[in-house]
């Protein structure tokens, strides 16, 4: 799972084992991480660590993969320089210990690794501390965290017709189908790691609302529109970003977001394509192809729907985006300024003024042609 | 579901059909509501309503039910009053409009009820209006909101062996088990509507943490004790508050509440054992058997768990409890006044710092033996 990959090689891949294979290329990694420090001990020479710096200044937007990557410049960690002893040490114990996690299947969580941490008399100062060094071990490794079986302690829920097998213990083999529940099953470490077995889906939809979520599933969006549906619960946690970017890679599906028209719904749709600027370190939590369904603001006046007025701090939010490099698309763009012109926002719920099915039967429909789905 | 049910008849009821009768209750309610108004009105009088007290002079906290009840005092509201007009049509449309959500076998929430009533030219003039209309709703039909399909927007989940049947529409008479989907399955509308057909459990664990869910399943807590497992991801929504109690009085489970060993965890758990202030006019979202399990004050100090310094607003916040009635209970105020003098607080994965398993393999056991499990 949660494989770097070969930028060059991002085609679909149907029904293979990679999300398995993965978490051993991540196994494979940390040992010879391990094995480089013996060998650097056993020649006499004090072990150092060089990894990518994730400073502002080495930061940069790639127009190529639609989000921020970093650049060339390093840092070297010494265990000569007893400034860099008490962090080199710190992430000598965490990858000692993600590599314990792997190796007896077992997952944790950022604030776990930190009191953990005590456990072996290592003292981080705090939790900052610690979360820092996991994301320097990410930058090492090449992998996110959820590779090397740290989740994030939020979970948001998917509901659709895919048929999935199991690979964490006790459950290995097992399948179950994500239409099961109609309330929808959380996207954790097991559905995670899953294989993607079956599915008669054709597409993704991704709602930001537990009421609209809801709404889709009991007007049978996913029957009536061959959809896996995906709740993200706000901003998407990082494991449903992978799980979202794993159905448009692995099964080809394309990928439509719903989200809230204001700058802040906005923002969910583009952290789900493009990722964030302190991700720049990793690709497999974007995807780049998803696309911006709606509520846009053109959409508040071709749907006359009810809306609000901006607050200062939406407006602030709006000249923000202007700028970002991630917002240089030209509708994105016209719909800022639109927001800006008309000086109002709208939720997702706002369709209701129409009746409980109208953006089922009326915005949806609409929205996926004009998008070619 | 969600049946007010009589007071004194509360014994346990085996996989019967109560959750399916009770929404005919309250559809019928609804409907002799309606009646009431049309009679009134081919009588040539103006209709009139009348409903219990929520003023705060009359919400007093009940020994005998641990929680907070309404008094005797009533409000009457009148078509012929022009101040209690608004309200009062307000009212007609949420009771038509609830009434067509369970005839048509569709859910709503909060923010879709005040979207939907423009639909109707029904204006409230911003959504507190119309969540107050519906808690006078509430207090008139004497069911929670739940029963009449509008749902809150949080989740939480569940996963543990317990054999539910589908009651929504396109799911009727099917089946699953809970423990299919090692990262939970979400508690929503088809599952607060489900019956219970079978279980091997003999308890309900409740946790507040997604991390702690988490370990309790990958260490089969589910197995080892026998537990329905539920993860309530802070303060516990109310259909899931309505769950717990489904699984304590349908299935006689017994039920203990985990939380972090603070002044919010604590209450996190008295709100799922006596409720709020807010639901005094409710019965069926408490569950006043329930136990709180621990993080107590005086685990601190006996398993030696990390800590952290209570604040000002902890602090605040713990004489606040020393003064509310629902913490009345001797168990409740040692712990309060331990918190107070060690000055301390922990959340629930402090036990890390003795081993990932450590709180499944030694506190889990100890604790449930004290608490006679």
């Amino acid at each position: 799972m949660f494989s770097m990959g070969d930028e060059e090689n991002l085609s679909i891949k149907k029904n293979d084992s990679s999300t398995v294979s993965a978490k051993s290329i991540v196994q494979k990694k940390l040992e010879e991480l391990g094995m480089k420090f013996c060998e650097e001990i056993d020649r006499g020479v004090f072990p150092t660590i060089q990894m990518k710096s994730r400073s502002t200044s080495n930061i940069f937007y790639s127009p190529k993969y639609k989000q921020y990557i970093l650049g060339d410049s390093k840092v070297t960690r010494s265990s000569r320089n007893i400034a860099h002893l008490r962090p080199f040490a710190q992430m000598v114990w965490t990858a000692y210990f993600v590599h314990e996690l792997i190796k007896q299947k077992k997952t944790s969580t950022l604030r776990d690794v930190y009191y953990s941490a005590q456990a072996y008399d290592i003292f981080f100062k705090d939790q900052s501390e610690s979360d820092n060094i996991i994301t320097d071990l990410e930058t090492v490794i090449e992998h996110p965290r959820e590779s090397f079986n740290v989740f994030p302690e939020e979970r948001s829920a998917v509901f659709g017709d895919l048929t999935i097998e199991y690979t964490v213990p006790g459950y290995e083999g097992r399948r179950m189908n994500l239409s099961s529940h109609p309330d929808g099953v959380m996207i954790g470490p097991a559905l995670t790691d899953a294989r993607f077995i079956k599915t008669s889906a054709d597409k993704v939809i991704v709602i930001e609302k537990g009421a609209m979520f809801t709404r889709f599933v009991e007007e049978k969006v996913y029957e009536r529109f061959n959809a896996i549906l995906i709740h993200t619960a706000g901003q998407a946690p990082r494991s449903t970003r992978y799980f979202i970017r794993r159905l448009n890679r692995e099964l080809g599906l394309p990928v439509y977001i719903f989200s809230d028209g204001d700058p802040w719904g906005m923002h969910i749709a583009m952290v789900i394509i493009s990722g964030s600027a302190n991700a720049a370190h990793l690709r497999e939590l974007t995807t780049p192809d998803a696309k911006w369904a709606g509520v846009w603001a053109s959409d508040i006046i071709d749907y006359k729907l009810p809306s609000e007025k901006l607050s200062e701090i939406d407006i602030k939010r709006l000249k923000e985006l202007k700028n970002d490099p991630r917002y240089e698309d030209r509708h994105w763009q016209k719909q800022i300024d639109l927001f800006m012109k008309i000086k109002k926002k709208c939720e997702l719920e706002a369709f209701s003024r129409y009746g409980l099915t109208h953006i089922v039967d009326k915005y949806l429909p609409e929205r996926l042609k004009e998008l070619g789905a």
